[in-house]
């Protein structure tokens, strides 16, 4: 098994079987939560007979529809504010490729989501992390932190809001912070807010879009992948207001030709999904959320704060390295003929030794698949041989 | 209506209407070819209950099924040689990305792709032209010819066989050429094949991954979008034998989570598309080549070679400038309330001043349409104010 963490993208939203063992993968951000049936019936029934580029920028008729589902969550942008990507991954390499030059500096709150790196990488562009801890559920570092990396090549700062891999939800305070910080800088703020809908406890995301005066400096990455369980139609959204940036975004469009047609068919769908659908995921998700931080805090030498946003959760555990912990997992261990996958934290933070003794965990999978996957993490933490008693493990937390 | 041809690729396989004129647009690759039934069919006919993330480097079962379609076209290659991707765009980014660093340079003949420069931009990788002329069909520049614009930052020569925009298919010979020439420098290959089932009288296109030796050297770009008539569903193949390139592209393939399902499923199917299914279109294109041909070289002052692949010919004209007479045709000409959008040959040259009497006709519409296309361009160059005589067109072609 590879160690980094952008190697387990694969697909499993089930337990899989592995040399005769169950294995409860909750290392990946692929759902179990069936897609919308608008969406599976519209692709069914369609009578293209010619699958033919569309718009580079993407179906007119769906970046309208898209204004009004924005509209919805108290953001408001035009048609042509709009870009139909590949997918939120390639939004976010475009707002890269235009608003960056090669050599120039991102500051983002490390942990991060691990594919950062790679767009980074191939946009030549340098990700300085700002580091946020455990102890405050991975809230935003102070302003100070982010002062203190900024130089002449720094063009952006990105966040993730609510957060990959933390699963933290940025307040309003928060985001005001960040306002007046890349105004006074003048740069751009990207925000990747795939995980809007995935907010618990009765909150919502505040979205960048909503920050006044930052027309000409956010950046929104947009995404149906997780939304509508919809990962494999591969399409996202780049959004901002300011102009410039569109047309140089448009250009890198025209390159690659299209978003895809079906994709983009599920996604002008996908739109009507009706309400209830939600309320049964949010309901679905706050349900395995509370039972995984529950358990995990029940766990002797485990610790992990409560988020409110996205599906993920980083727990603190007594071991000596989370690389050979998750290994060891899938290598060694087995409880009642079943082990658990999970992710190493160590591949979310750009500064080396950080997340040694942490991992994300993807409330996924069903609650029964859960309580299997705990009870295996929880006899796996009694007799792992790199077992750390409290006073170790937290060495390295700050 | 913008001048460089990457602009153009908006959504029309029809004729379309403009300021009540029909406009055949004969300026894009769109082919107005119906995708295989068995493709549509197999979409319509899914029962996907959630729209996962695929392989990074796509569906396994698909890798498979390619693996035959290569052999039947004496291209011998393994599963783990192939990886899927978002189009022929993102399998030739990837193999720029892997291949080449910022600063590097890329040798290609040139009239070329246009995007071609797009995802040289993107990659930070500097294309070097080597000029291919009209008057013998835009064959292979001489060896030596390369040879001069080879220096210590060339990383590798980039053909388009058969070639959008010429129609030129290359010979066994010319590519046993190039194999000598990649070896000596030790250089790659990128050997871009979308349009390698648009072979005519009797021909079949030769592929650089039969080129004895250059297992490490080639790396070739594939695509469904025009074999099946499928350029929405955005499916591509990056393939090379070069194991350590095999990594690094998987790494960018990784980044970007998978190529969209949908494609992936059309992509599976398509390869069970009959065979009468491409007797057709070849027979179909042949005509639609025969016409075109002969109808421009029936027009004073008009001329092009008779391209032996893909569809689409370069023809020069009579004309003082390309872009200023393709932006006339659309904004000042109309025949029987008719006209027709051509591509500027200018955007196909990376040497100023090229192409500057030279438009690029894909013949991708049916044989009616472009017989009314063909008169208008004949009437068109009657009138059109910038016409020239013989003697001053040919003066920028050598």
């Amino acid at each position: 098994m590879p160690a980094s963490p952008i190697r387990k993208l694969v697909p499993y939203s089930e337990a899989a079987k592995s040399k005769g063992r169950t294995v409860y993968h909750l290392n990946i951000g692929q759902p179990d939560i069936e897609t919308p049936e608008v969406v599976l019936e519209k692709i069914r029934r369609n009578n293209l007979k010619v699958i033919e580029y569309s718009h580079s920028a993407g179906f007119e008729s769906y970046r309208k529809k898209l204004v009004k589902y924005y509209k919805s969550k108290g953001i408001s942008v035009e048609p042509n504010e709009i870009i139909v990507t590949t997918g939120g991954s390639e939004a976010l390499m475009f707002g890269l490729f235009a608003c960056l030059n090669p050599g120039d500096e991102i500051i983002t709150p490390e942990p991060f989501y691990a594919n950062y790196l790679g767009f980074a990488c191939a946009a030549g562009v340098v990700i300085k992390p700002v580091t946020s801890y455990i102890e405050n559920g991975f809230a935003l570092p102070p302003v100070e932190e982010f002062e203190k990396v900024i130089t002449s090549r720094t063009k952006a700062i990105l966040i993730c809001n609510p957060n990959n891999p933390t699963g933290y939800l940025y307040s309003e305070e928060e985001l005001e912070q960040l306002r007046l910080l890349v105004l006074k800088h003048d740069i751009f703020l990207f925000s990747d807010e795939v995980y809007r809908e995935f907010c618990y406890d009765g909150l919502s995301a505040y979205s960048a879009m909503a920050l006044k005066g930052t027309e000409n400096n956010v950046i929104m990455v947009d995404s149906i992948s997780k939304r509508y369980s919809c990962c494999g139609a591969r399409i996202g959204t780049f959004i901002t207001k300011n102009k410039k940036v569109l047309d140089a975004v448009l250009k890198f469009a025209q390159a690659r030709l299209s978003p895809p047609t079906f994709g983009q068919i599920a996604g002008e769908a996908a739109i009507d999904t009706p309400p209830e659908y939600f309320e049964k995921v949010i309901a679905e998700y706050t349900e395995r959320r509370d039972f995984v931080v529950s358990a995990i805090n029940k766990m002797e030498g485990a610790f992990c704060t409560k988020p409110q946003g996205a599906f993920y959760v980083i727990a603190r555990l007594p071991i000596d390295n989370s690389d050979t912990f998750c290994r060891w997992l899938l290598e060694e261990f087995e409880y009642n003929n079943q082990t658990v996958m999970l992710a190493p934290a160590t591949g979310f933070y750009a500064t080396k030794g950080l997340g040694i003794d942490e991992v994300r965990i993807g409330y996924v999978l069903n609650i029964n698949a859960l309580k299997n996957s705990m009870q295996c993490l929880e006899e796996a933490l009694k007799i792992y041989p790199g077992r750390k008693v409290k006073e170790e493990s937290i060495v390295n937390s700050q």
